[in-house]
């Protein structure tokens, strides 16, 4: 690395997904290293319609690592933070000894700038944490040429950053050590395993900031006794049925299995003292919805699940999405304000007959949904080669669209 | 019993009790004898706001058992009425047979009339069917002259019914044998005990029928892993926990372990499978509100519980009942639409200061709770000796009032 172009050299920019848990991830047992009380599941969605993009830069030039995030920028002292800077120059370090002893030393003295955006609103309440502790571990291990396995550092930064490190359907193994060595993530299957299924958010409009979910969890594990039967017993079984569901693309049983786990998560959240609620009156009609519209065919077409907020994600196959849209229009019609109700994958438009109608038989709540992002499961992070696409310029700064 | 007053010594009224669970009974082990999967503990509400009247005629001039709910005659095939009625006679016929050869042996072949009201209103959603099992066992068993334990047959009309047998503080004792013969209520101690103890039914307007309790925990039982958790390992010990808070007439810790229980049978309720809902937003706000209370004090002054249904009952010790009516009025002002907020017993008029009104800090919800019902704990069935209190004519008919 040469001091006239240390900037074009050691800057990389990269993208990362956002993952949606079936088998909920709920409490830490190890607070610091973020290592769970069970093993969790998701799917990766696709970065066309969900993703973080981040630049990290690294010159000798810079006097201070600093952090932007969506154009501001953002103290970037926090330990989290820390943690996944510190193992990722630790790891550069290791393999430069070890592995690259061409590797420019000097780098992993040099200070970072990092700077980092979301291609959907923050307001969607999107857990966009996971997308972008993701994105900045691959980042960084691809400007200090670090490989292998990273799932374990992003897992420091925001526990469920570590299922975003890969595409398709990912497990998060619970792990043994106190250590959390083996606290990590893995592909179950890559997204090309289940082209057929589709994604919807159900992005609901929130009345109040919900609890978050680290503080939520933490009083959780404290104070819940269903919470502790949960982990211990019953999700290592669900995780062994869910695995076999997915590998066997058997979509009723993957989508009983989400939606039971979603609701035992809120379950455990109730049990919570003081409790926690996630699920407004906008998430008790999607759910009663989607039972409705299943128990009119007399098969799981839909399932749905909610993270800590309001909004849901429902999973179905492709050529239910057209009918299922209907349905949710029917019932939680919109006045639209110009913007489109329905992004991302195009859906196509359908009749919704009568019966159905009236099985689903609820009372319409005009704009309690703002709009729905179709989408499906997608790739893990990847690196973005055109250099017109970074975030921050030359001198190292954001760029003014940022 | 001569012919020409059999009517008069055939006719007896009495009143029975509504009760308000503060460890949930959720779920039985046999639909038919009605024996629980966990044992139960309940505060009885005084009569004086809240009671069923029930008159129970029996003469050989009836041609055939009737009953008139709330002024409506009904349907008395119905098999849990028929088990209540039949277990009475069963037990009046070895009565006679063993202590009282006396008693008119023709009276156990005449027909009843049953007639029966509540001094609420239906609309309230409060559960009427432990009243009204309740009053129909305790006057069945004046008018055939059976004596003793009597909760074993209540509980055959309505589970919670046996509770409603006792004033006071009463447990539902969850038994053993395959019978149900163990399988009764006790009480804990009378409402003397305690009488400091105030209890606020808040009356939520509810936008949709929630679903009924029977089938309700039928699914639970079939559905919920955490249910049965819950019934095998921690009842046992809050049941103990309870009855001590009880006897010590500890406040914080009865209040809190009632939300807990509360907060735990809804949480079951939602790890049912499709889930139930019994709260919604107002009764969440309600917990809200209690939880900042608490807080704003540092102590648990009060404490909330909800049974299948949205109503929120709240127990607060006498002094504090002013102040947190105000905070109530404060989140959920009223129209009053000419009715009384407040009903029951009188609370005292105060002032909210503005620091605690600054630490509930919720958004107000105008007319979302219809009224506020003011009790405490009172007595169990007593016998109305007053013959113009009779619901029944001389000639067995319902009188107009009804």
């Amino acid at each position: 690395m040469s001091d006239d172009n240390s900037l074009q050299t050691g800057m990389v920019t990269c993208t990362a997904p956002v993952n949606i848990a079936v088998i909920k991830y709920w409490g830490k047992r190890n607070e610091d290293l973020i290592l769970p009380i069970n093993s969790s599941l998701s799917v990766t969605l696709h970065q066309d319609q969900l993703k973080t993009t981040t630049t990290v830069a690294i010159s000798r030039s810079f006097e201070e690592d600093r952090l932007w995030l969506n154009g501001n920028e953002e103290d970037i002292s926090h330990p989290r933070l820390q943690s996944c800077l510190r193992e990722i120059r630790r790891l550069a370090r290791k393999r430069r000894n070890n592995v690259n002893p061409d590797f420019d030393a000097a780098a992993l003295s040099h200070k970072v700038h990092i700077c980092s955006i979301n291609n959907f609103p923050t307001a969607a309440g999107l857990a966009s944490s996971a997308a972008g502790y993701a994105c900045l571990v691959y980042t960084l291990a691809r400007v200090f040429g670090v490989e292998g396995e990273l799932s374990a550092i992003a897992r420091q930064g925001s526990g469920s950053a570590c299922r975003s490190m890969y595409g398709g359907f990912v497990q998060w193994v619970l792990g043994e050590q106190d250590n959390g060595k083996d606290s990590l993530a893995q592909q179950v299957v890559p997204e090309s395993h289940w082209p057929e299924l589709r994604v919807l958010v159900l992005v609901v409009s929130a009345d109040r900031k919900p609890i978050g979910s680290t503080s939520g969890m933490q009083t959780s594990v404290k104070t819940s006794l269903l919470l502790k039967h949960r982990a211990q017993t019953i999700v290592p079984k669900r995780m062994t049925e869910m695995i076999e569901a997915v590998h066997q693309k058997d979509f009723s049983h993957f989508a009983e299995l989400t939606m039971k786990d979603s609701n035992q998560f809120h379950a455990t959240c109730l049990d919570t003292y003081p409790p926690i609620f996630y699920l407004n009156s906008v998430s008790q009609q999607i759910v009663n919805v989607v039972h409705r519209y299943n128990s009119h065919y007399g098969e799981t077409r839909a399932g749905y699940t909610f993270d800590a907020g309001p909004n849901a994600v429902i999973f179905m196959l492709e050529q239910h999405v057209p009918e299922f849209v209907q349905v949710v229009q029917h019932v939680f019609p919109s006045e639209n304000n110009g913007g489109k109700f329905i992004k991302g994958l195009p859906v196509d438009d359908t009749f919704l007959s009568e019966e159905l109608k009236q099985d689903i038989g609820l009372n319409p709540m005009p704009n309690r949904i703002s709009y729905i992002i179709s989408t499906k499961a997608g790739p893990g992070p990847c690196v973005v080669e055109d250099p017109s696409q970074h975030l921050l310029d030359f001198d190292g700064m954001p760029k003014k669209a940022c």
